[in-house]
């Protein structure tokens, strides 16, 4: 009895003093953390995918194909070098459907925190400095606007909220797709399976399909598309954009600049994806060159939302024109929000570039945006997340086109792909060899957690900063 | 008598006028001179080389091959939609080579002209102040370094100084040449008229061929290259730096950071580019494959100096890898030097963009190159050109893409080189229809003058800042 209770009592500590040594590390060092953790996940999944239950044919998985998957599962890529409607067993896609989740969430919330990181950069001098300013709309426009940094301190309830957020969207998206599923003639056990499955696809921004031939029953199935779109939609605005508009959407005025500045540069790239699917495809035979007005315009729609980082496609890639693939390309790279499930440099570090741009265009010294000044040291944390993408992307299509001697337009798609975790492909990834492989899924990793991690580590790395004016940050990255 | 005294004098008068009138645009508004300029030698040339006299059949030249010929020859491209060795009679080849020292020694004054508005935005109050400041060493390290602005206030002298350098610099390199093309079998005239149009398209970065079989006759002969690479890599310096060189080659100290910054990045990107081209085409048959180790390097030299901007090639482009064309279009993209004879984003932007990513990692809130604090709006004037030249070249790949149903990998190849008025080229360009070439002229045109003009359109709009602190200022763009 008495070892009993001092055992309980050892394991006990060895929890606590475990669960503070996390919340240590994530507050400390969140870039290190998510290395940490992503790579735990991805081992772990890696091992799972590998063991002969997880495949339909109850064999070993090889050891390429089951870290290429893993790795697309946890950072909810969504490429694929086997067949994913057929190569796995139900605990194969139960893994699947978790993983994602898990990933999903697990962006979500660690970007979150990161994106507290940089927002938070000005430290508590600033802080008070703002808060000891009379003037209310001075306190108002202060450094630390903390609707966009969630108010959440701790690791632990910043995830529980993530996780009940990703529960509802999620839940709505499935209850919308069901009967659609139900009525392109399955079961209702294959009906709810796959709807569940749709659902956590579109919100996590992965695009895995779960049904042999993919979409094509649902191409001209209005509803079913829309929903993935609502899902996809949701999911690559961040976590920071969908916390602050749920909480204040009487009140648009009073959202912080990274959230206006999400939303505008996210449909600005949607109506410029709409438009140049239009003009490039509407004449191809092999994509919407048999369709009427209003299909094209909602197929070009659907690719234009998906490019960016939902990954599904009604159309086969490859198919494309050149032109579209490049313009396709450009879309995956600068991919969705910050904190967001969708991968690419992040919409607000491609805005931040043209407002750079346009400030040093009207002559003015300090980047503008919806009535506020943005620091410049943003532009240079900008400047390091595109500069990260465009040299892995570069090393990776060189790497991949030493190995594969493939196509250079179907390397570059699927590098692109891979880093931006977009997971459309041309059919170039289910060809290549294992070392082509193995890059492949190093550039999923580096999209994923090197995006997210980068601006919030060189934004920790800056110690001493005086500023005199207060200002107010948007997350890049 | 007297009416012809009268007439005299009235014409004097409109010469004087006219005269003040040039400069004064100049003075005022130096990007939109520098695209007056242009045009009116890009018509001119068009005009000429369309006239019968000028092609060696005495036909008429389509407009879009005249015209495609004198973008590429006043903006020092070296792409080509005719066979320039056999096409052209003796008039047209002077045309060709008085056209491409136009071009050249034209961009470098304009360019010169430009990076002083760069240079001098500080304007009147920064200098005074700088100058009030008693103490020497700040003095020295003031808001302009004189050596880089060249310390020629007035168009005349600045064209004079720059047409004596590239007169005294192209006779060094014809010299050089004159005794290998000789000796490799032409008669003294010929070998005379070789000498001199390779040395001019060498140092103004064309890279056009007056004979049959380009340089195959010349593949082996490492004098002759290393000649030419001479003088590409003299001119792709750009002025400013061959004048500060050339003052005060005996105290590099003394340099400016524009100085330093050039020399240091094209030296990286020159070594780079050794470096990758060895490692990707060693076993490539069809160019490398059977040459030894010293012939393998030193002919990655010579496709590293002419990749960014040169134009120059002992290998057939489209025998490269996949992975080599990719290099490729980075270099080219890059290009050389701020006002030189090269095209590209310039060595200077790429070098800003990562000094802004190192000081941001190391935790510094302003960028340093040389012990010197570059200040935060050239990062904005970077990003500006940057952004102008992605802009440009997606566009022009999605136009050209749509219009030739060319192979993705060599389109953007053309599109790069002509952007960055490299003139390297697939094939594609001579095989284009005329809307293809229309479109490939604009792009030499925007690659060439936008780049050019953007950075100092973009500074001199700039007209009210106040800086506290004396800075230096490199040239970017
Ligand atoms: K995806
Ligand atoms: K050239």
């Amino acid at each position: 009895m008495m070892a009993g209770a001092a055992f309980a009592h050892r394991r006990t500590r060895w929890y606590l003093r475990a669960r503070d040594s996390v919340d240590g590390l994530a507050r400390r060092s969140p870039s290190r953390f998510a290395i940490l953790v992503f790579t735990s996940l991805i081992l772990l999944f890696t091992l799972l995918f590998s063991l002969p239950i997880a495949s339909a044919a109850r064999t070993l998985t090889p050891l390429h194909d089951a870290l290429f998957t893993a790795v697309s599962v946890i950072c909810v890529t969504g490429l694929s070098t086997v067949d994913m409607a057929t190569h796995w067993s139900a605990f194969g896609n139960i893994l699947i459907v978790v993983g994602v989740n898990i990933g999903g969430v697990g962006v979500l919330t660690l970007a979150s925190l990161m994106g507290m990181v940089i927002s938070r950069r000005l430290g508590l001098r600033a802080k008070l400095m703002a808060a000891s300013d009379t003037n209310p709309s001075r306190i108002h426009a202060g450094p630390v606007n903390e609707g966009q940094t969630v108010r959440l301190g701790e690791v632990g309830n910043l995830l529980v909220t993530v996780a009940i957020s990703a529960f509802a969207i999620e839940s709505v998206v499935t209850a919308l797709l069901f009967p659609r599923i139900l009525a392109s003639g399955a079961s209702v056990g294959e009906a709810a399976w796959q709807s569940v499955y749709y659902s956590a696809m579109a919100f996590t921004n992965t695009g895995f399909n779960p049904n042999v031939g993919a979409l094509a029953p649902f191409a001209d199935d209005y509803w079913f598309l829309s929903a993935l779109m609502l899902g996809v939609f949701l999911g690559s605005l961040g976590f920071p954009v969908i916390y602050a508009v749920s909480r204040g959407w009487r009140r648009p005025r009073r959202w912080s600049v990274h959230v206006k500045l999400t939303l505008f540069t996210t449909v600005v790239l949607m109506l410029a994806g709409v438009a140049v699917y239009i003009a490039l495809e509407f004449d191809n035979p092999k994509t919407f060159g048999s369709l009427g007005v209003g299909d094209t315009i909602f197929q070009s729609l659907f690719m234009s939302v998906m490019s960016r980082s939902g990954g599904f496609a009604t159309i086969t890639v490859s198919d494309l024109k050149g032109s579209s693939l490049l313009a396709t390309d450009m879309l995956m790279f600068i991919g969705g929000g910050s904190a967001s499930t969708a991968g690419g440099i992040k919409v607000t570090t491609l805005a931040i570039l043209f407002l750079a741009a346009m400030a040093e265009a009207s002559g003015r010294t300090e980047m503008e945006a919806f009535g506020r000044r943005i620091p410049s040291d943003i532009l240079r944390l900008a400047v390091s997340v595109v500069l990260w993408g465009a040299t892995t992307v570069a090393v990776a299509s060189i790497v991949i086109l030493q190995i594969s001697k493939a196509p250079f337009d179907y390397v570059l798609f699927d590098v692109i792909s891979a880093f931006a975790t977009c997971g459309l492909s041309t059919g170039l990834t289910a060809e290549l060899p294992p070392a082509g492989v193995y890059v492949l899924a190093a550039t999923m990793f580096m999209g994923r957690i090197g995006t997210v991690t980068l601006a919030a580590a060189l934004a920790a790395s800056q110690s001493r900063q005086l500023f005199t004016r207060p200002e107010e940050r948007p997350i890049v990255g």
